[in-house]
């Protein structure tokens, strides 16, 4: 039973500048550098699975590939917005320029357009007083885009700028395109440590327990959810709408439902449901209002794609271009209640946009931080094709490889899910009958 | 390897009224029933522990020792305020009347006081309506206190209201009552479940990742640190110091630091610090000045005990009265500009009743919800002498003989300190030279 | 010079069972009694205006109309939500009860409609402890609708249930009806007093200086103003549209963009504004684009009607549906900016919802608590047929037909326009050439 | 009847840049130039006061006294933090930089000390992209600090750098300061523009309604204060004790009390109370306690002096050393109870420096901007010697001799302190029998 292998570019052989007392001694928690993390943290029968995959703990090492004094490093941001990107810049630069003593930082402007010289503009250099108050921003100071670039451009312009070490701060597509960056560079014998930081708000990376900005998302989802309640409460047979996001997960639509206590049904992409007949979605709306005259609907975005038409396109990203739910559904609950007689009050909020740019909440500002700089201990000890996840109350090292292609899901008898039941009260499928 | 022995009351011979569907299948996760939790995730020597220590896994389970139509249940909440409280009770309350069916649920009215007639209030039945919108609210709806209750007393309070259940929200001595609650039962041969939640702000609980009511902690933990950071900054000579809860470890200290990134120096009770010499925190904040002319301190209440008299005093729940750390700091530092004529402007914060009074936010939202209703599932089911725990990613069943006697620290080489180390800037220690 | 006139039903006999101590002695600010509150405090020539309006100042009067012993009163909440409902309900039922002992308070339900028993459900009974917390709550808990009610029907209801006062919460039409149920009242010997609080969130009713509700709307509108502008700075010719309510006047449009800073368009109803053309709004966006890169709009929803085809509709309440100006200039930009070749990336957001149904700030829970308990003084003293003012630093009465047919508006050459110029930096119009 | 008199350098010969339209047309309003403002707007007596004391209106001029393109100015900010101070810096060199392009605004650091090269630092250079995003934080970007500066080192050291202008942001102390400033600079012939705005977070500015800082400070305080109930209501006899700001006046004190509709007793320094006997505070806190149980008592820091000693001594900026009635207060409620066998559960907070630090809210950014950009326009017109007021719903010229030697205080029988005796239910006095 071995850790999952990250690669490393080659013998680590300088002496880490980090004091002492930053490394564990060995003892119950292991020194950092020998210790591993369980992936499941869930035992079937009682006792450790015999198929159970490890990873390698995060953490400072005393040895280093990259000598700090003549590293030169570079970070960038891709994707939608997340709250906590301008943490996760400024824990990476300064444990960069103040732990280590690495001598320059680029910031790469406009996510990998900024990796092409015919697309973007140039990199700024990122100071210590250049991030100093940026963690109390959302959005992301050196900016982005959606989409990938060339490789041999890209690795062009990071060869030329002596580029040692990149951070990516991006979803599944810009980590793949990282692991595309690391082989190209590979594959011309240029030393490169790629390391992403896994970034989606929807929170559903394999091997991924909490990705950032999830927490701030919920948190404001809340704040939404409590004025459509009102909204909802304070006119007879109100009915309010949220669409909250989640293409493929509905881990916000979920935890928000939890947290808030104030919807009445959650739909998320993990559960198809019916709308119509006795057990379909609108008669347990119906059902709802007789018994409390007022109703709470908070819908992923990626749910109940069934019922919507795809234009088939896709975005910069390449991700599909979803159905709008949250018009079907406000349209499929008006129309209905027109045809039953009931004079329903139907609002509908999108937040998505007022969500995104927030700053990250305090939660998210320690995940943040923590992530930032054990990508730093990462790239600076020669690991490289790997991101950092916060997984099972530990920091590990996570193969690109191993999080690409299917992102993780909302168990359907899982603890969160059962959580939604119990605090919407509805039933566990909506079916035509 | 067999997970730590929870007690259990008898046969668990009922059929659970929950939908099939909330019960995990067999497969990846595991059927509930028969799950374990590791209680360690980091693992020295690439392996798991030979000495690994297991909890079973918390969740819903088929079959029940009591009958829901005939359950009595009552809920406690003891020790001092934290936010969430309310929220607990909530989830518990809903989970037993809406879940399972369970005819009453009785509110026991100001802690332990409230199960001697003599001493408090009668209790208060728990509705569907009296619950409604608690969890808005800080503090807690049922009143609280501190101070243990005669036992006898208390069995015989509990047996005359036919309670079969208790659950107990408090802290290490809440817990170690309520276990001495169930043993008393036994011996009288009254089959009474007592299932607590855990609760301390400080979340220092062993076998307890994160306690509730602490993420809202440091939350505004942060914001005060705003202020005081701003004050500092407004002037010349600047030093603002914050005192926050932590009476044995700096987890709200070190979370509130590394959240905020606007700590330079935060002093807990794990690191014992010289104020004088060359090494020793007063130089070293003599030298923050002199290189950027503000500063701001957050010390734990327990910090720096060996530095203050103890009156040997102790409060109505047995804990030591400690030294006012705070205050101290205040005039050693002021005391210490003055002699070294350095004309600098200390202001003094302690945020502690402002804080420990505050709604949950929605991240504590989230765990409350889910220990009130796996403290029912738990009890449901006849075990008993436990309490919930939030757990590497899981929730488990923890007997309460575990987490007596000694709590949780901060690891002086472990990962969070780490993260203040970094985002301070402050030297591992302070030492007389 | 004689203060507009307030009708009374009669002479004031019972005295007042308030303490002594809070009337106001005749001296520098008089007497309530008698005191007056000028309409306009900007005052042309260095003097006051020969036919300055002059308003009744509100405030306990010594004789009271009704005896408080005998008294039994109504209120009743109309149209949509706005901030502070809830607040003025508490402190009219709580001044009613505890300050003036009278009996018995109800709270019509769901608007008009509540006075009318074919249509609506029966009132409520308000009490200390039914109002004990609600001002911690958005929306209103005796619900709201829209549309008018029977007039024969309505005071029938009153009569049949001897209210003696009817506190009447809502917009202009709400007011009128107020008006008209008076009117319906005297004609049938019937002495109702009727007493307004205004509700428009937009703030702008005539003879009124101040809504309740609008500082609240204000607040939340920078809050998505701020993620607008994050979005917006966060990628390459980012362009956040933001629609704010204001069907009539852009007080709230005004008062977020000068409140945020963050603004660089903001468009109201008052100014109508060419898009196309080198004067237009369009060539004006883009021109900012080139300087900065970045641009946040914020639209009012009456904004730019010349624009849009009107359906001719009306809502419940009798507004004319105005066409959506929002998505129209989210489009029109999108538009205009792929004809030139410009790679722009337009975010929208709504936050309508979200606004009107959030519990009222700290500002507006000062202004509904006087609002609430000098509508009583009013009522009790006899007064009818006006509604409550703040005006120029003081509370006023003002008869409802001084603030129907027409509301107030921002002044093109006004002190807040002038804020909203120096703080976009927009040029004072938008014209074809 | 004329307006209070400004003090002007001469006369007004240049044209304004600012575009035509943002100068009002004489109409209703009347032109800038000419309008006044009443200093009172309740008229005892149903008619305007004979001795109505007017001022100047505020606003732009289209004559300037000084050319703005060889103008320069300064701003300083002096005494203890407020919420806003940032904003008015921003704005006050925005307006100064972008609306009558001045090359220059200096910013004074850490206050009039920084007016005296041989004790401060030297002034930065402000700029644009300086100020851009200084209004998301509280305290003041070119620091403060208290006490006074020779005026002739002090009219040296702007003679020197060519100043004309110079914003002294302050309280009473300040402003005389500034006056004296004024006085100098005329005595050498040297024609400086001194223009005010009153910093004082009590509100207790004579002529001013509203000062900036005030509301924040009030929003605040309402959430301590919820805090504070909150752990009042959570025991048995709880009592929490909260002081706030409010030297000579109890504005802050009252405006919480209204807003959060939580305190039941609320002292402030217009109202000397006895402790003792049956009329006094503490039996009144007593029969509070026996009829609900808990109870929050807010006091204003300046109440209740006769119960103290004072020192005697003086701050540095000449503001006597009050005793701590906060800590007293608690002390003697702590000892009452103990002396009648009472088991209270007592709780102190005092936020003052948490409040003090805190980013201005809405509220007052709207009242900073423009109190930042009117004095702007003040000066450019040549005026001096005078401050900028919000006052009656309009912005006004005052003389800085008009709001010198004591301030604003609560009307005992005023709409303010009558919300206050409702909302708490105290009675109008504490007497000893």
């Amino acid at each position: 039973m071995k850790p999952a292998s990250v690669d490393v570019l080659g013998e680590a052989r300088h002496a880490s500048p980090l004091p002492e007392a930053r490394f564990p001694q060995p003892g119950p928690c292991g020194a950092v550098g020998e210790a591993v993390v369980p992936a499941l943290t869930a035992w079937p029968g009682g006792r450790m699975p015999d198929d159970l995959l490890l990873f390698e703990r995060a953490g400072p090492r005393q040895q280093l590939y990259f000598e700090p004094s003549k590293t030169r490093a570079a970070i960038v941001t891709c994707g939608g917005l997340c709250p906590g990107l301008n943490n996760v810049i400024r824990s990476v630069t300064r444990e960069l320029l103040l732990s280590y003593g690495v001598p320059s930082v680029l910031g790469i402007v406009g996510g990998y357009r900024g990796l092409d010289p015919s697309r973007g503009e140039p990199p700024v250099e990122l100071t210590e007083d250049f991030v100093e108050d940026i963690h109390h921003d959302g959005g992301t100071v050196i900016q982005t885009s959606r989409g990938p670039v060339d490789l041999k451009v890209a690795v062009d312009f990071l060869r030329e700028r002596k580029i040692d070490i990149l951070f990516t701060v991006g979803g599944d597509g810009t980590q793949r395109g990282a692991k595309a960056l690391w082989d190209e560079a590979r594959a011309q014998g240029y030393e490169l440590s790629v390391v992403g930081i896994p970034k989606t708000i929807d929170n559903d990376v394999r091997h991924v327990e909490r990705t950032f900005g999830y927490a701030t998302a919920v948190m404001e989802a809340v704040h939404v959810i409590r004025s459509a309640h009102t909204e909802a409460r304070s006119v007879s047979n109100g009915v309010s709408v949220v669409k909250l996001m989640g293409r493929h997960a509905g881990f916000i639509a979920a935890g928000a439902t939890v947290a808030s206590q104030e919807v009445n049904f959650c739909l998320v992409p993990e559960q198809p449901f019916a709308l119509e007949g006795e057990g379909g979605f609108l008669a347990a709306l119906e059902r709802r209002l007789q018994r409390k005259d007022h109703a709470v609907v908070v819908v992923a975005e990626g749910a109940g794609q069934e019922h919507l038409e795809s234009s088939g396109g896709r975005d910069a990203s390449g991700n599909l271009l979803l159905g709008d739910i949250g018009l079907f559904l406000r349209d499929a609950i008006d129309r209905y209640f027109k045809t039953r007689g009931v004079e329903a009050v139907v609002r509908y909020i999108d937040p998505s946009y007022l969500i995104r740019g927030c700053p990250a909440n305090t939660e998210d500002a320690l995940l943040c931080d923590r992530l930032g700089r054990l990508a730093v201990h990462a790239a600076m000890s020669g690991r490289t094709g790997m991101v950092i996840s916060y997984l099972n109350g530990q920091f590990a090292h996570v193969p690109i490889d191993m999080i690409s292609g299917g992102g993780r899901q909302l168990e359907p008898a899982g603890e969160l899910w059962r959580a939604v039941l119990s605090a919407t009260g509805q039933p566990p499928q909506f079916q035509k009958e």
